[in-house]
């Protein structure tokens, strides 16, 4: 079932231990595993955020990837640990949302929620689940001797975010930024298919922050240095970018800014 | 001897080529190496903040495991090139001290000088024994074929850091904050049992910073948010925490600042 | 006639998706592949800067390496896909100049244009070719089914970009600097074997930014703590530096600016 490869997505960064003590905890039980770093690099406690970075890559490895995914602002409260398989890989990590892109998107076929104490580390800190439970827990379905079903209990009603939907009229779409990425894309929440079908040929007129985007193009590079463009971005979403330049600082947007989407 | 892992610790950020050359020089005398980023972020030259990092990651490797470690202000000093072995792993790298908490918490069975020149590359660089010198040392030693013995002469006095240890009177715990993390989290050099031995079952009251801390919890999400709250942290030692805020921040502390401990 | 070693250089960063998308592209093809991260924080669209990195570590890697390098401005323009193999390893991406230093310092055997869709991801976002095309094709080239010449047709006039030389004049070297890297050394273009020859026994005398260094030196830690210091730094390239300082900002200099050295 197990391909051996655990895939890794935290909050932790590079200066602390915690990324370190993961791995360790992972490669003392099941020194074969492969580690692959995801991301370490989540803005911390952004559950959200990592939901978005889960959604777009998980579902994309190798049937039999077990993912550890770590963002856990509610750590030792009365959060559950949960493990959950589907037909997009088998997640291990807390039961706050972060889970959500599985649920919404794939076929799960069962969620347990982690209380055999035996598949945790022997000391558990009340700080530090990652270490200490996601981590063996991750190791201990990577050998393919357990699965979820031996972790404990069912869970049938895991917590769930509440994504914002983009509104569509018949006048507009309303949508909202997501992410502003590394290259100053403004990514939003609208799918690309679905302002092609609302524009039905007619030219775009997109307002977000303090600008206006009249230009909807396939690729960065199709239109002049410096020019703003929407397009469909490698996420299927229709994005906000500048060829050559940073659209979000240009703009002036952030995540959860406005934008709205009209024909012109 | 070697479980074929080999783990590395440096101070080379993500934008230069060093840690990349280093990769290079291990897989290129031993292909079957398994890189283990603990992490490329220890602040440049900062020995004491690589030395915690090594002290909470490489001790929970699996048996066999090697530690690069290059955090090497002295590089082409006269400063001597180590590697030992550990029942907490083996270890190579400059002797400056990084290798304290392999010395202070673990039997070290050898320690040596590196000396070798035929383990090294064939060019070595004054100004990057990482690539050159440790770098081969530690694919040769993964290897299986030699041990730390080959390397050189035994070393009976390695560079030690003098730790500040906390004071620990009748009426006070003096200590100092020794980091504060990616969370805000201001860890402190007093271990937590020490503060549960010196308490009693009395309330804590606790300065640093601009701040008072008077509670006492298990975990950050114990109490209300934005609260401040002292716990034991994931590395077994007294940290002062924010539910979802950042302490360090609120505080206004900082590595090295000190820390008070009282019965309230 | 590959090893299995797959190395990646990006601009990516670690807040997006777009590396870990890249890595599962590979082992959904691959799964044996082993991935080895050089840098993925190669600043946004700075292909000179790729370059670099690229020059000083791909060619250390062992035979048969694969090295994936995606610093791609100009996705989805009509910039071509290519594949090269070289006694230097084989290397995949955008064809913008990128892999100069391999086309100037060793033997390229082959150099195509990727165009065989069929060694593409099934749908292709023209936004990004790291994920959809070129993962796919280091994937391919790793399992050692194909080589690069069944991927499309020769290329002979690949992109270089243009380095500037340093003058090497009777009185004087003028070069630039390259990077100005995390330490804060000062690295410069011209060969450290250029300035020895050049100065043939007489001290140097060198001017950049607000300052003058009149000494060269083996190592950084070979002066007194703060004073600045010339020397062929590992790269074979002249640096100046600063024992334990940032001789960057110390001297106010930047890439690009210029460095003079004169004999005293």
């Amino acid at each position: 079932m197990s391909n051996g490869i655990i895939t890794l997505i935290t909050d932790f960064g590079g200066r602390d231990y915690y990324a370190g003590a993961i791995k360790a905890a992972i490669l003392t039980l099941n020194p074969e595993a492969r580690l692959v770093d995801i991301s370490h690099e989540i803005p911390p406690g952004d559950i959200r955020h990592g939901s978005y970075i889960l959604a777009q890559t998980c579902p994309r490895f190798p049937d039999g990837t077990i993912h550890l995914v770590v963002v856990d602002p509610g750590v030792g409260s009365g959060r559950r640990s949960i493990a959950l398989r589907s037909d997009a890989g088998t997640y291990v990590g807390p039961d706050n949302g972060i889970f959500t892109p599985v649920f919404e998107n794939y076929s799960v076929e069962v969620v347990v929620e982690i209380k055999e104490k035996e598949y945790y580390h022997e000391e558990v800190s009340p700080t530090f689940h990652g270490r200490d439970i996601f981590a063996p827990v991750a190791a201990h379905l990577s050998l393919g001797i357990i699965s979820p079903r031996d972790l404990g209990p069912h869970v049938t009603d895991p917590v769930l975010l509440e994504y914002r939907e983009p509104e569509i009229e018949e006048d507009f779409i309303r949508g909202e930024v997501i992410r502003c990425d590394r290259f100053g894309n403004v990514i939003t929440n609208v799918p690309g298919a679905v302002v092609t079908r609302f524009l039905g040929g007619s030219e775009i007129l997109l307002e977000t922050g303090g600008g206006v985007v009249d230009r909807l193009a396939q690729t960065y590079a199709s239109i002049e240095p410096g020019q703003l463009l929407a397009l469909t971005g490698s996420s299927g979403l229709l994005e906000v970018s500048v060829n050559g330049g940073d659209a979000a600082m240009i703009l002036g947007v952030q995540t959860g800014d406005t934008v709205v989407v009209r024909r012109k």
